[in-house]
């Protein structure tokens, strides 16, 4: 294990954070609130620890496998997390420390599941830092400290097994043959689609300081709302806005560089893109039929019911209405979003479109082979024969991904809440939506939840925004005794 | 397609069924039943319906592939059922005849979800008959078939694919090299079980009738009860005895026969035994601590939380109290064993642990190679490497399993009950278990859902007991239009 190097890597990432910390720490000053003090010593303690940490760390080996890509990242997600809820504990608005971690964690993994019951009372900075976590997280801090820091000159293996273990989807493709190109390309794409959703909020007139925090939670897939009532008290317009933005933020990243090189034949062609905007249809037709009688007008249907299957099959969890009062046909289709997702190589999180489409075809393979033994059959997709390893990790991932749940469930079960809620709660979590069912419908919130139930939660949304592997090294003893 | 051997095959199925009801018929008449009518006509028809297949599938080809080993045995299960269900129809003691459907799959399939409230004022005979079918399905009919009638003499490949498609678990092995010695042996054992279950109800001083009854729900892990309560007013001797047989025809019959050779060091070292027996004092650990403050001993408590982990892990779903009143995390414990399930090439159902084992090694191996990539490691079980198709099929089986599962959830949600409801509804028929919690707790049952629902979860019963495959290929138009 090349420890020395993670840490260099990870002082970078807390300098990164308190750079960030800034624009926070600037609209606290703007407001005149208390809370700006907590961002400067929130600032001030990160740096000192990045400090310490690079200290410690001078004279890494430059030889990095997979192995520490994978911790690396894990650990740079903890420190990031425990160093950026400072803000919230320190000013005192969220007052016990595991609320505060429960929070950051939420907001950087793009989850949106608040301990807090109205947002609408907490300072505006409180409120910028809260928004800003879910687009720092959305593309993933250590790829943009990939994208403009020299660190890794010359050091591909380093960039791509941190590019590997960061990003989601079951194979990350290079865009260009550079790593730190295809980062920076990623993130370019990423500020236009941003900056271009803020441009359609404010046609609405929305207030500059919502826009930018509702497209932050938009464009990172997040779902922190600055109002009590999430999108549900702005106008049809913004809801659409929001609806168009959440859409475009759950398709693969890649597509939009296709669109770049003008080859939009395989942006048509591509069988997940595919998938993904079949299941939107699909489910936003028998959702409309199954609430018809619950609005006035064909076209508020459909507002809705588009809305928030974008919302939960990107994984964003913003509402514009309670679904926990839909009845219980929309609210097991919802459920089964859930647990899809989004594409791969999108900011969105679950089990990702691209694994569905594979293991369909490794299933519909494997039956033809249980007819018919003698026939031995590859699985293509976009007309590419897929290897053999990827197929197999993509069922492993999901033996994983069905384990982690059921010990999650199993655990908070304790505290006793209903099934429902249990299960919502930990398939919200794990793929970072957001709001569930029951005790933790999109207008309540994860208070409630006991100190035990929320460390499990906090692992959940990790493992769930990391795609478990990162999160599994971590809990792997071998990764601390073995040279 | 060998459509008529497939004929031949199936009445005899039908010939066996009508044989079997002979008992029921001499039971309704002793007791003077109008019921007893009911199963004359029934056995009229069968023989005559079996009349007529045999005489249209005369000169059938001897070649028998994988393909119509698995139509087979799902036309057969599908038979077998309609037929079944006439005594409970003609005699108006069930008059709808999707509710007589649903009660005879799920004895056929083990499952005891029933859509009658009191077993108590039916006929005898009809109790008779619905017990019975447990029996019948644990074990499998077509494997009866093939242990006593030289349809298939010398006909190895037959036999063997039949076999295969009718028998749970990942791969079915053969105990001895011919394949009919393999299914009497097993019958035999099965045989043996049974007897010695009456023999222990009796010296409890259970009612001869009624030890017949709980022994075929019990052998065939099947879960119908002749009582309202289920097994709740029976004595706590009885109910122990319940507990034992459950467990013993939760495991490998395989390994009944490595006893009978005197292997029992391959019996202790067996790896889904091991892990079987964990999960299930693991579980009634953890359950009686939670339930603990319900009653009034810890013998009390123990028994109880045996008896319901064992219920339902074996996926007989007997109960002694209603579970669905326990604290939400023993009911969260339930609902994973329903999913688990008993040992592959058992009477139970459910995912099989064998194949839980075998996902769990797939997952570990395939992780180290994520973290190691140049390692190649194979998976053991019992010290023997497992071909890479097992391995790749028994994955592709969870992905089905999980796909099932889903579209079954939403389309059963259609009929509004809550969301604990439906998932419990559709685990629990898939898995063969019988009831669930809320609306279909172990005090209440399945009458209530729609008729789609109902045939909804009569396919999942089915696609459980057979274990997907001979279900789907039903479902795919090749089967049906390819010679």
């Amino acid at each position: 294990m090349n420890f020395k190097m993670m840490g260099r890597f990870n002082a970078l990432i807390l300098v990164a954070e308190a750079v960030f910390m800034i624009p926070a720490f600037i609209i606290g000053l703007a407001y005149r609130e208390k809370a700006a003090m907590s961002f400067l010593v929130s600032i001030f303690i990160t740096i000192s620890v990045a400090a310490i940490m690079a200290v410690f760390s001078r004279g890494a080996r430059s030889a990095f496998y997979a192995h520490d890509g994978l911790t690396c990242v894990g650990l740079g997600w903890i420190f990031m997390s425990i160093v950026g809820c400072m803000p919230f504990f320190l000013s005192r608005e969220i007052p016990s420390f595991i609320d505060a971690l429960f929070e950051m964690v939420s907001g950087f993994t793009t989850t949106g599941a608040s301990i807090i019951s109205n947002p609408e009372i907490l300072p505006k900075s409180i409120l910028y830092w809260r928004s800003f976590s879910h687009w720092l997280g959305g593309m993933g801090v250590l790829v943009f400290l990939l994208a403009i820091i020299p660190v890794s000159n010359g050091k591909e293996g380093f960039t791509m097994h941190i590019l590997r273990a960061e990003s989601p989807g079951p194979d990350v493709g290079k865009l260009v043959p550079k790593m730190r190109i295809t980062a920076a390309t990623l993130y370019i794409t990423y500020i236009v689609i941003t900056i271009l959703n803020v441009i359609f909020l404010l046609i609405g007139k929305m207030p500059l300081f919502d826009a930018l925090c509702t497209a932050f939670g938009t464009v990172g897939t997040g779902g922190f709302g600055i109002k009590a009532d999430s999108i549900a008290g702005y106008s049809p317009y913004i809801q659409n806005v929001c609806t168009v933005f959440m859409f475009l933020c759950g398709i693969n990243f890649s597509c939009y560089y296709l669109i770049m090189m003008r080859n939009l034949r395989a942006v048509f062609k591509d069988e997940e893109l595919r998938l993904y905007i079949g299941i939107i249809i699909a489910s936003t037709v028998m959702i409309a039929v199954n609430i018809r009688h619950m609005y006035s007008s064909a076209a508020e249907t459909i507002r809705h019911s588009l809305f928030q299957v974008v919302s939960i099959m990107t994984t964003t969890g913003f509402s514009t209405f309670d679904f926990d009062i839909w009845p219980s046909f929309s609210k097991a289709i919802l459920l089964i979003l859930m647990l899809i997702g989004a594409c791969a190589g999108s900011t969105g999180g679950g089990f990702k479109c691209a694994r569905l489409l594979l293991l369909f075809k490794v299933m519909k393979r494997n039956i033809a082979q249980v007819v018919n033994p003698k026939k031995i059959k590859t699985v293509r997709v976009n007309d590419k024969t897929i290897d053999e390893r990827i197929l197999s990790n993509t069922s492993s991932y999901l033996s994983a991904y069905v384990i982690i749940l059921i010990l999650s469930f199993i655990v908070i079960s304790i505290d006793d809440f209903p099934v429902e809620t249990n299960i919502s709660a930990v398939i919200s979590c794990f793929n970072n939506i957001g709001p569930g069912f029951g005790t933790i419908g999109p207008m309540c919130n994860f208070a409630s939840f006991s100190v035990l139930s929320k460390i499990v939660l906090i692992v959940d949304m990790l493992a769930g925004r990391l795609e478990i592997f990162p999160i599994l090294v971590l809990f792997n003893y071998k990764t601390w005794t073995k040279r």
